[in-house]
């Protein structure tokens, strides 16, 4: 039985590689909001480790929608089934795959945008790719596709947690308002201990009332997620294209919302000059080599210094406004967009796991190309 | 004849994935400024195309130290030998390996320092990885490895010109002085008109007196690049983690010395709300569909929309300097580094060609993935 | 909180790549025969194609146990869900996951063999890499683990189809009894014509006997597959390492049981002289140019002619038999082995859809590579 | 300056994946037989290791034509030149560049054939593919291209003496006429004992005479190579698509004239029952585990066990013969094809340093993916 009809390649695109992430410690995600599930298989983790489910699952609690009315009120219990690579609790070598099934679909919501182009979405460029309408979320670009990332970054932490490394993130920005902190005593207690996630009470109080403030005005508003790294050993990283940096910008710059990236002093390092710039070496009590300063954000010529790693990353308002705006639909009409569904006024507390999640995705894989591991 | 000696890998590392960049036009660079050369394998580019040398021999001496007094006063003619995949002018479709021998060595400038780590240098890192000093610029982590990236940039500029794709880079700031230029109007003659490459003359002429007085100082200075290409169409790019915003963040930041990167409003844009952020679609006089405003940068949901794509990228100051500095050496004693040798007070002018080199690296890959090539 | 216990790697392995295969078609399988279940990622699939769901589980009812009498009798439904990737029957360009329940896991059949290694087995060697027992066929060695190979491939099918090619495979020897055929006329309809998928009936009525004998024996026997694709057009393949033979050859050596590959006149051409070997060109009649014999099996310097692509694959006997067998345990002791559980005396017949999926999945990938779908 | 014309894609090819072998210690060839020359870059060789220089151009000795009379006598020095990865004869880990500048090109030899494809050649598929004949041996199809092979091939036999495993490979058959010698006794020395590659020296004489023979009746004929490598530990090769012996068929089936592959018992094993092919363990007298025959090839399930590894090789009889032969021209007219130029009759004795160079890059990337290098 052969077809004559040739395939349809206008819209043909190589997408292969797009849903892969690492090299040995290497994640494809898979799903769309609007189908049975969505998922993760974690192809690289070492056999013999014991894995706790549940702190995959808590992981996915603390991304889900819902939490808080800070944020999405969509409804999805994301029960994480880990359907293979695991037996009596203990890792086998082989593929872990994990399924979330999708329980709040609700396609109909979307009815009205079907054939408008969403501002600052990626409904018209999906489109151009693929000649598919990204709507109702039934694209990857969706955000729902990064809950398979935290389920498979839950696993590189608990491996990550054995070498001594940890990793923490927190709301560092809202709109403006700073967060005034150390960031070398940061928890992840103490982060969790407001709704938006931010470590210094008073600017998070500060913060949600942005946040509820936007709500009210049917708008939105962005920030920025600061991160560390505490516990990776000199050595971690490659020196030329694989940067630890370069990875880790990847990484981030691959979540949706991202627009900017920086690590050490990033933009704000380019003022001062090298006298100032410079972090000195000195030996530690221990023997150990440390720097006084950390400027470099624990990366020197993309290998890891032994230092914390710090990572600052910015997040624009998110694009689901409750305002008309105008557009274009699908035939070239202009158009104008009426509000319609839910909205996220302020994306950046449900941004932390991700956040924690792509940079121990990053750390895990050069962990094992360092053969660190032993 | 088996020997016992097993291979001592305290250092291990696999470091096979960390010298290529791309995936369908991929590019593998090799060398240390030491040895008798460096350069670059390109797999991946198309057949039957007309491959200029001099626009690759131009490239490279856009890069190359020695051209004003701002810059590095290391002499290297970096002529560059095409070894294979171009026959008669035409490229045959296989590899294309070019070579640039190394005629200014002088490893003896680099003595005093062959035991000291230099601040911020990736000595201390290279050395934990690998067992072995970066020293003398002997490793990869060396600026020098940047020349393999401009050849191969500059073959993917041509096959991106006849795509009707064009970038420009430019100095953008140095020490907070920042140039006032319309983005969109930029050449690349108007970048080459003033050695520190800044296509604001006024703000040229500070930003070349900020490096003469950052050289008398003994000191460096850091600054920004900025960076757009024109005419990219819609549809490349991956909406997960190969998203063009990630492949471009990670592109810039294996640059050495960058410390962050913007795509469109980059951390400015978190200080809006989504209903400033947002740029509205139109309809354009030709049918085709474009954004009143570009926060976006060209990219929505990881895919290219048809907008110029732009880019902003911070350099630190140079971590060498003309100063006496503490730090430890390899035996872990703390010391002093005595300055030696050659100082470039600011990168910026030569870091602009890399810039450029990257971003069509980038760019062409994504074009083939997305089959835009037909 | 750093944890003192390093994770145990005497026995680890980066298996990261391990469970992928292909480059731009790219497939991860993934699951255990005794855990929830098994599946498979595609990557890499168009949008916008029409995708049959009852094709795929056709070819996995061809590929599971149970089928008659010739195989073995463990009972598994092989009911196939497609998770993600497809909406209304039409694919999205995104990943395709395919999960697989297991139904029938009896881990008590395996208790007698939980400590003694099997011989032939995979059983010493994945203990001596993962130092964990494959025991129950919990491991990936599984021939299970094909499920997910027949059902991409059948979704690889259906795309080749579209551009006019078909694959056939069938078994042409058992334990030296040949099948006389023209390779040119089989169907699959032919094939499927008796248990032994042999479409020479006079040939197929010895092997079953030969198999049945084998079966009373509590033996097993052997055999070669062939396979040929129809309908490739000229240009697929790479010429150096990706040339098709070789990853045709990859493809089937990673099937189990699978000792030899051929492709074209194999083994039995290196007994003749250039001058009998060489394939002549001529000009069909409809001004296309074709070969007058295939001695090169449908491939000339890696890339294929035009010509049905032929291959022969090697099955060795399964070394499951039911007769007690001298072995070694875990511990290093010798001892018996007494046969229990089921009993597959000639794994034949269900190779047939497994090679098939394989050859479809690699024809795929070169297509794709060489942009065949425009 | 951007150009109007589109790149013509009618013979587009994604190349990018088909010059580069191996996952960890991964080679990339380039050049052609008429360009300035050919090479290899090798990623992922560990650092601090001593390189043998004259073993690497030992083994290209043994590979360049001009050998003895029985093999082409175009003269090639195939002098290596390293450009890079290597400082005082120790390795550094980063990439090492080789380069082989070409000598007697002789593009004139080759113009009687530039219109009319060669029978059994790759220059009608490569004309197919690209758009661009072959010819004079300017394509990568021209065994030229294996130079670079041998050179990385070298380095690897270099990593996997001091792993204990020696690689030997043999010409086993030449026309039929087949070698009588005990495969574990063969040195490399008895190997190049005859100019034909056979340790055998009675089947040796009547080899080079049916050789001798073939190159007067301007004819070639064909044989099989044998190759085992000794001292591989259990654990090399993963369990599903990248089995041992699925990357060793890759790596021979890349090697042009390569028309099948057999491990372990091969063909021949599908003869046996299951009984009488098993391999059973036994103690050794140190206390490891062995098998007391070895038709599994040292290799089960994928993974090493510990047996030597066993392959056998079909190499076709070469397709270059000094006869008149009918065919078709660029133009799709029938012609006939004079002989012209040098002629090779059996290119068996080259392919010896060719598998062997092939077997160890297959065994030193898993060798790394297992980190047996610890």
């Amino acid at each position: 039985m052969i077809s004559n009809s040739r395939i349809d390649m206008r819209h043909r695109t190589l997408a292969a590689m797009g849903s892969s992430f690492g090299v040995l410690f290497r994640i494809t995600t898979f799903g769309e909001s609007h189908g049975p599930g969505l998922g993760v298989v974690v192809d690289g983790c070492p056999p013999q480790l014991p894995l706790d489910v549940a702190h995959i699952q808590a992981a996915l609690d603390r991304r889900r929608p819902g939490q808080s009315r800070l944020v999405s009120q969509r409804k999805e219990d994301d029960k994480v089934e880990v359907l293979s690579g695991v037996i009596d609790g203990m890792t086998l070598g082989t593929p872990i795959a994990m399924l979330i099934r999708n329980t709040d679909a609700r396609g109909k919501d979307y009815d009205a945008i079907a054939r408008a182009y969403r501002p600052s979405h990626a409904d018209y460029t999906y489109d151009a790719k693929y000649g598919i309408r990204a709507v109702a979320g039934g694209g990857r670009a969706s955000a729902r596709e990064t809950a398979g990332r935290v389920a498979a970054g839950a696993i590189a932490e608990q491996l990550l947690a054995r070498l001594g490394v940890s990793i923490v993130a927190w709301v560092d920005e809202v709109s403006g308002i700073a967060a005034n902190v150390d960031p070398d005593a940061i928890t992840r207690d103490a982060v969790d201990a407001t709704d938006i996630r931010c470590p210094d009470p008073a600017a998070a109080a500060q913060m949600i009332e942005r946040v509820e403030r936007a709500r009210k005005d049917g708008d939105s508003v962005g920030g920025v997620v600061r991160a560390v790294a505490r516990g990776v050993p000199p050595g971690w990283g490659d020196p030329v294209f694989d940067k630890l940096e370069a990875d880790l910008a990847k990484a981030m710059m691959s979540i949706p919302a991202v627009k900017g990236i920086e690590n050490g002093s990033g933009f704000a390092g380019t003022l001062l000059t090298g006298s100032d710039h410079n972090d000195h070496f000195y030996r530690r009590d221990d023997g150990s080599i440390g720097t006084r300063t950390n400027r470099s954000g624990g990366i020197q010529g993309g290998i890891s210094n032994g230092e914390p790693i710090t990572l600052r990353i910015a997040f624009k308002p998110t694009a689901t406004i409750m305002r008309p705006q105008p557009t274009v639909d699908r035939d070239g009409n202009e158009t104008v967009l009426e509000p319609k569904g839910r909205h996220d006024p302020c994306v950046l507390p449900r941004a932390v796991p991700i956040v924690e999640a792509m940079m121990a995705l990053v750390l895990i894989d050069h962990a094992l190309r360092q053969a660190a591991l032993r």
